[in-house]
């Protein structure tokens, strides 16, 4: 018999995926889903970046350079720039989202076997990027009795171990919406210093922020421009999630250049989401000032409802477009699977991410989901009200 | 110090790519460089496919599904079976370039430290890829000598160990551009059977075939089915290598089930490039004969001026658009370098790529670089005859 690898068989099914099979069935049975499980926004992406595509004059699409198209990199240096993060065209490499600047992170500065911190709850595929690179992530504790604040420095000094590499932190964090403070990144980078540790930043949400509260990039941290590693993406910034555009950044040479091997040895990044990113640079900036306007009245809006249900709680998110919500429920696994298959209200059902798959530690997030507030208003309204009647009606209701 | 991980530190520099910062130099110095050294095709692409993404429609740029999007799945399904591969739509998953699906399929049935068998002249990023999963390549010799024809089966059977678990081969081959009959594949696919292991079919210059010999893919060899993974590119057919959309096709489930599994990992492949990819399914087959005929008349042209120079030899190739060619040098990885950096007649010098990055085995192809015919003929004439003059020029000339 042909046996598939280690690695793969450990490979886990996507948190925000795997339940896929039973919302396509529930779609079958002619019940309309209210899909607040992933992060697929619904606002329409800058025409500057959809007419680049549209208007381009390639006669054949060849391979573009391995570290990004010149154009688009010079582009994303000023971008940089201009939010503060002081790098130039050689310390960044354009990748196929974020996804990959991941990868490439993860595969360039650990070895196998070595540990990386992360604070938990955390962005689900984090757990297959340690497959693809054989590293463990090591929670420590951010959750919702702490508002998913920074857990305290001793709270990392106690997960340090030999093995221990790197830092990885989602700043506007996926999934809690939680914004780091100067002071909160000040001390990671204190900490990373001392021990010597590399502070991977996933910054895909850096755009999405509602509380008045100014946006700290790690990049900005001092005496750490070593350690620190970018991993950003055109994904969400621009409702371009499909074009498979990212980069990572950092001002460590021996980082970039290996970087570059990598990134050679995948050829390039996409033609035509280079085109349209390079486009996107030129959003004004009012796009981003009603993009935020939205995404604040469905953060408010969803927020309150939620708390509103009995037994339901949810910090408020100040970022991101996603908040972790504490149910009541035995098992948000089974709860979320129950809402796709056994219950509908006037042939419609909501569908969230068991926040299960967003932990490590055994048992984590066992009544939490993530939910996210990626639809309009009018229809978050519809969605809340069906959840509220669900939870009246699951059997498995805690309270 | 923070150190990079081993992996990185082994990653190879891309032997077709490693020079650019010479051809980089000779272009800004004034000096016209013929490419000879990419894959990189001149033939324009097909209306349908570039037409697709002009007139898209799209307001934002969704995630397409982790798999493919359906309406291209299907579409390629019928493409496989037109051209006499049986596979339905669950037998196959988009990826982000036929480099994915290697990646992938070396992940997903292989462990660190495994073995892969492949012919020797290979594809170079091979190397990388295995550096990826952590994997051993083992060659067989398939060079020059031989013509570039199969080993024989008592090769292959010699370079075995208890760690062997695949053979990896590329049909047509990229740079011999040799072409297997299917009496070759058919020894091969006995002993994939006898001893069980994965077979690696790399057939992205599938169309590209100019002696008149059908095309037999390891994917219609009987008995194997289960054994078989077949790695595709929409790269080549369609001169849209900047589309980055390849595909990993498989009968066997669990290989398909884990692919699956990663591709979640990457959330999906870039939805502009599926477009293209779809719509140049509708190409007609006219444009496929011109094709074929143009780059019949390149190779017929670059190989017979190749052979006439003194010294220099290489075999008639049959498909794709590539050959390995011995040079009267010392070293090609010098003599290419030279050609860049000390040589130039009338302003123009040739790019090629040194052979050596297409071996493993030490000291292989030391003689040797791959040509690449994607140029027009009258830029093939003129790129022939400054190789000529260079070859009388360069001091480290053996004959």
């Amino acid at each position: 018999m042909l046996e598939i690898s280690k690695k793969a068989q450990e490979m886990p099914l996507s948190a925000v995926r795997k339940l896929v099979p039973f919302s396509d069935a529930a779609e079958k049975r002619g019940v309309k889903v209210y899909h607040l499980n992933i992060g697929q926004p619904d606002v329409f992406a800058p025409k500057e970046a959809l007419n680049a595509v549209k208007q381009n004059t390639l006669n054949l699409v060849s391979y573009p350079h391995s570290a990004g198209n010149a154009s688009y990199r010079a582009g994303l240096a000023k971008y940089y720039n201009s939010v503060g993060i002081d790098v130039t065209v050689s310390d960044m490499i354009v990748t196929t989202g974020g996804s990959e600047a991941l990868i490439f992170a993860f595969m360039i500065c650990l070895n196998q076997g070595d540990e990386v911190i992360v604070t938990e709850p955390f962005y689900t595929n984090y757990r297959a990027f340690a497959r693809w690179a054989d590293v463990t992530l090591k929670p420590v504790s951010s959750g919702i009795p702490m508002d998913f604040t920074l857990p305290p420095v001793s709270a990392f000094e106690k997960a340090i171990t030999p093995k221990t590499k790197a830092i990885l932190l989602c700043n506007p964090s996926n999934p809690t919406g939680y914004v780091y403070t100067k002071e909160e990144l000040e001390s990671l980078g204190a900490l990373v210093k001392k021990h010597n540790l590399y502070l991977f930043a996933d910054e895909v949400y850096r755009d999405f922020l509602y509380a008045d509260k100014p946006f700290y990039s790690c990049m900005q941290l001092k005496g750490v421009e070593q350690n620190v590693v970018l991993i950003d993406s055109a994904s969400k910034r621009y409702s371009l999630c499909g074009v498979r555009i990212g980069a990572i950044v950092s001002r460590n040479k021996d980082v970039m250049a290996a970087a570059l091997r990598f990134a050679q040895s995948r050829l390039c990044s996409p033609a035509y989401g280079q085109i349209a990113a390079e486009g996107a640079l030129n959003t004004p900036p009012e796009y981003f000032t009603g993009v935020r306007a939205e995404y604040r009245r469905r953060r408010d809006y969803m927020i309150g409802a939620l708390n509103k249900i009995e037994g339901v709680h949810s910090p408020m998110p100040e970022g991101a477009f996603y908040t972790v919500t504490q149910f009541p429920v035995d098992d948000c696994d089974k709860f979320a699977q129950w809402l796709l298959e056994s219950f509908e209200y006037e042939k419609q059902t909501v569908m969230i991410a068991p926040a299960s798959g967003f932990y490590v530690t055994p048992g984590g997030g066992r009544n939490e989901a993530r939910v996210a507030y990626v639809l309009k208003v009018e229809d978050l309204e519809k969605a809340m009200a069906i959840l509220e009647i669900a939870l009246k009606q699951y059997p498995g209701r805690t309270v």
